[in-house]
C-alpha cells in the first residue's frame, strides 16, 4: 500500500540548521521550579541535593554527546556548548535542543531517589502530575570572545543571584523578617550593602560561602592542566578562531580522539571561568582536541 | 554589582515564533529505540506495555498543555497538535518542541514501573545509562486539509509499519526464519501478498488483530459525540479555516472554557481518523472550542 | 583547477523557502522617498505622473512574473500577492523578493521619461546620486481571509493617509498656514472634522476626489466578471483554502493556463478590495485558475 | 477612522535579523543574462562595456551604503561585504538584500547610456520588456578566515571560467567551430590543457590576457596602503575576530570617521585577493576603521 497520496506534507517541514562555525550553546531552564521547589521542600537559598542532581544528569548528558565540551549550571538552568566544529544532527536546533532536553529530563527523574531518598532527612519521592521538567533553546556564538562573554555572563549573575538570595534568605530565616519586609529593605542595595547586612546581622562572611554556590558548577572533560608559561587563552581563542571548517582527520586518529574522550573523566568544579586562567589551562576546551589523559587514570 | 557588560550577548537570541493562524504539530520520536528495545526486552512485533507507556506519556502531556487539542501515537513516535489560534509561549518553536518533549520524557520515566513491574512478567526496571529518551521537531500546517493529510500519512504509515512488522515476526517467530530470510521473503509484497501469507501459513487473519496495532493511538478531550446528521466535517473544516485570528473572548467565557476542558476526559482510541467521520463526531477537535460535557462526569 | 579548497563555503547559505500553502506577498516601499519626492518636485498630495509610473512598473512586473494574481499600490508602496500553491524559485524568500524589487526597480527607472518629460509641465530627469530605489520583504498569510484582511489593512490606510494628506495640503496650499500650523490643526481630529475642514474653508467634497487617491490602484488580469448570482465571495473562498497543494495538471491543461494567462489584459483598477463584492465577481484571483478570456480579444 | 480591525496582519511579519557579529556578504547574480546578452549584442568572451557599467553600479551601491567594505565581481554577479559590526537596518536580511539590489538595478539602468552609446560601436539602447534584473540574498561568515576563502572561491571561480570562455570563444570565432565542437574538444580538459590550445593554435598567451577579466574587479575605499613591514593579513584578522560587538565610539569619532570614509575615493582594481599581500596592507578592510586619506585628496 503506497503512502504517497499524503506524502506531500513532508514539505512542510522546514530546514533549522544552524549556521557552521559558530559556537552553540543549548541553554535548559526549569519550567515553573517556583512551585516545584515549594511542592518538594528545596532547602532555601539552596538546596545541596538539587544542585548535586543537577550536576550529575548535566554529567550524564555530556556523557551521551562528545560533542559538548563544556557545560555551565546554576540554580535550575544549565548551559551546554557544542564546539564550533560540531557537525552533530547536522547541526539542526531543534534536534539538538529536543536531544539534550530530553536526555537532561531522563537522568534527573532517574537519579532523583540517589539524591531525595536515602539521606538525613527524609525520603523525598516524586508525586504526579507536578513532575520536573525544563524547556531549552540553542543560541550560535560566532567567536571565542562572544562565547567566554555568554559564559561570564550566567556566571556573573550566578553570583548577583545567590548574593541577593542568601542576604534575603538569612533575614527571613535567621532575622525574623517576612518575605515583603526583607525584599523591601534590600530593594537599590549594593553588592557592598549585602556583605554588610550578612557580617553585621548574621557574622556571615559571604566570601566564605561555599563555591558551588557562589561560582556554579562547571562540567567538563578533564584532562592534564596545561603549564600556563607554555600557553595563554588569548593564542588558545586565536587559534580556535582561526579554525574556518571542521577539520579533515584520518580515521585512526578520529577513533584515537574518540577512545581519549570516551576515556576522559568529565569533572564538575566550582570555579572562576571568567578570567583567562581557567582557559590557559585547559587549551582542549576551546581547540576541541582531547587533551593529555591524566597518568593515574 | 552590574552585568551589563556582558549583557550584549543576548542579542545572539534569534526569535523563532511560528507563523501565526497555522496548526502546530510537534512530533516526537524514540532515541535509538532499536537498541533500547533489545536492552529492555520489548516483544515483537508489538509491546503492549511499552505503547500503553506511551499512552499514559501522551496523556499527561496534553493534561498539562490544554492547548493541544490531539495527539496520535505509533511505535516509538508520537504527534501533537496545537490549535491553529494557540498562542502558548507566544508560539515560539524551541520552547513548544522542548516543553513538549521534557514534559513527555519525565513522565515516560516516572511511569515506567507502572507498567513495566509488577506483572505477569518479570519487572523490567531502567538501568543507566540506557534511558529512553526522545527528540522533537515542531511543523506548520496552514489549513485543515493539510492538518488531516499529514494524521492521515502517519495512520497509513502505522498500518503499512505493522502489517510488515506482524508478517516478518510471524516468519521468525512461527515460521522459523532467520531476520535475513523473512526480510528477502517479503522484499517486493504488495499488501495482498503479506495477508495471504499470515493467513496460509499461520491462520493469522489480520483484520482480527488488536485495533491498537493497526490504528494506532488517538488522544484527545472527551466531549459528547455530536449527531452526524447535524454535522460534517466539511462544514468544520470550512469553520476552522475560516478563522483568521484567535478569537476575542470575555474573561468569563475564557475562564468557563478552561474550567471545561479541565473537567473533560482525556481518551485514548484506537480509531480511524483518515475518514469524515472521525472529525465530523468530534467538531471540537477543529473549532478548538470545548464541547458538551457527557452527563456522567 | 578545483575550486574544492574553497567550496566549503557553499555550507553557510542557509535555505529560506517560504512554508507551502499560504499566500506570499511581496511588499515593496521606495526609500527616503520624501528626499525624492522634494528633488524631483513632486506635486502634493498626490503628483499623478508619479502614481502612474507606480502602476506602469507593477504591471510590468505582473507581466514578468505570472505567478503573481494581483497587486495593491498606493503612495510609494506596492504588495504583489503571490497564489498559494506558486512554485516560483522553490518559494526562497530572497530570490522572490529582490527579483520583484530589482524588476519593479528596473522598469521605474525605464519607464520614468515616459510619465516625466513630454508632458504640459517642464522634463524632470533623473539626476545620480538620488535615483528613486525600493526595498522589500516577504510575508506568508495562511488563509484568504488573513489575505483579504491585508489588503484591507493597506486600502483602509491609503483612505486615511489620503483623507490626512488632503486636509493637510489644502491648509498649507489654499489655507495659507505652514506645515507646523496645519499639523497642530489636524492633531486628534477624526475623519468627520477633516471631511468639515475640507467642505467648510476650501468647498472641496472629499467623496468627490479622485478615486485614484482615495482607493489606491489595484492590477490584476482581466478576464470576463463572473455574474455575482453564481458566485460568491465565501465560497470562492472556502474552495481556495481547500486547496491543500499545488495541483497536478496535464501539461496541455498547464500550457493552455499559460496561454490564457499571456493573452489576459493586466489592468489597473481604483476600486474597493474590502468588500465582498471584488472578489465576487473575479473568483480567478483566488482560485488560480485564469478565466474567461473577454471576446473583443 | 481607526484601522485597528486589519492591524492584526502585521503579525505574521517574522524578524529575519541575521547573526550579530558575523560577515554579512549580499551576492547579487544577474537574471536571465543568456537571453539579455544575445538581446543587446555583448561580445564574447567578454564585453569591456558591461563589465565597467557593472563596476560603476557597484561603486554606486558603495557611496550608497557605507557599511559595506568590499565589493568583488565577475561577469554578472558582485558580491558586497558588509563589516561584521554593521547595525544597518538591523541586519534585517530582507532589507539588506532588496536595498542593494535594487539601489545596484536603478544606477545599472541609469549608466547603461553612458556605457552602451556614444562610444565607437552603434549606441545599444534598452528595450522593453527584456531590462537587467538582478536577484540577490544574504549569507553570513562568522571568521575572517571565513569571509577571505568566500572571496577567494569567488575570485578562482572567475579564473577558472575566464580561462574555460577565453578557450571556447577562441576556437569558435577564430578556430570555426561551433559551439558544440569546442564544447566537446574542451570536455575533461585541464587548465594546461587550454593554456596549450590558445598558444599552440591562437598565439594567445593567457597571462597576457587583461587582469579585469583574469581577476575579476575588486572595489574598496581607497586610503594610503599600509607599510607591508609593519602589518600582516594573520595580525589583522585576528584583530577582526577578537572584535566581540560593535564598538561604542564617541560622537565626534563617529563623525569624523563619516567624513574620512565619505572623503575616501572608491577605486576598483583588477588584482590578487586570495593572497595575504591584498590584506597586509590594507587593514582597514578588516578592521572597519577608516584609513589614512592620501595626502593629494
Amino acid at each position: 500500500m503506497a503512502n504517497s497520496k499524503y506524502e506531500y506534507v513532508r514539505f512542510f517541514e522546514q530546514p533549522d540548521s544552524l549556521l557552521p562555525n559558530t559556537w552553540i550553546v543549548v541553554r535548559i531552564d526549569g519550567r515553573g521550579f517556583t512551585k516545584l521547589c515549594a511542592q518538594y521542600g528545596f532547602e532555601k537559598p539552596n538546596d545541596k541535593r538539587a544542585i548535586d542532581l543537577m550536576n550529575a544528569a548535566a554529567k550524564a548528558v555530556m556523557a551521551d554527546l562528545p560533542d559538548i565540551v563544556l557545560a555551565y549550571g546554576v540554580s535550575d538552568e544549565y548551559s551546554f556548548v557544542f564546539h564550533k566544529t560540531c557537525q552533530l544532527f547536522e547541526r539542526r536546533a531543534s534536534k539538538l535542543v529536543s536531544t539534550v532536553v530530553s536526555t537532561f529530563t531522563a537522568f534527573y527523574l532517574h537519579l532523583w531517589p540517589t539524591f531525595f531518598t536515602g539521606g538525613l532527612v527524609d525520603d523525598v519521592r516524586l508525586v504526579v502530575p507536578l513532575l520536573p521538567t525544563f524547556d531549552g533553546r540553542a543560541v550560535c556564538y560566532p567567536s571565542v570572545q562572544n562565547l567566554r562573554d555568554y559564559l561570564s555572563w550566567r556566571q556573573v549573575d550566578c553570583h548577583i543571584n545567590n548574593l541577593y538570595n542568601t542576604t534575603f534568605w538569612a533575614l527571613v530565616q535567621k532575622g525574623g523578617m517576612d518575605s515583603v519586609e526583607a525584599t523591601e529593605l534590600l530593594k537599590g542595595t549594593f553588592s557592598a550593602d549585602k556583605n554588610e547586612i550578612l557580617f553585621s546581622r548574621f557574622q556571615i562572611n559571604y566570601n566564605n560561602e561555599p563555591e558551588m554556590y557562589k561560582k556554579g558548577s562547571v562540567v567538563f572533560r578533564d584532562y592534564e592542566l596545561v603549564n600556563p608559561a607554555g600557553s595563554n587563552a588569548a593564542q588558545t581563542a586565536e587559534a580556535a578562531d582561526n579554525v574556518a571548517e571542521p577539520p579533515t582527520v584520518s580515521k585512526s586518529k578520529a577513533e584515537s580522539d574518540k577512545k581519549r574522550r570516551a576515556k576522559a573523566r568529565i569533572t564538575v568544579e566550582h570555579i572562576d571561568i571568567i578570567k583567562d586562567e581557567f582557559w590557559d589551562r585547559r587549551p582542549w576546551l576551546l581547540t576541541g582536541q582531547p587533551g593529555t589523559l591524566p597518568k593515574q587514570l
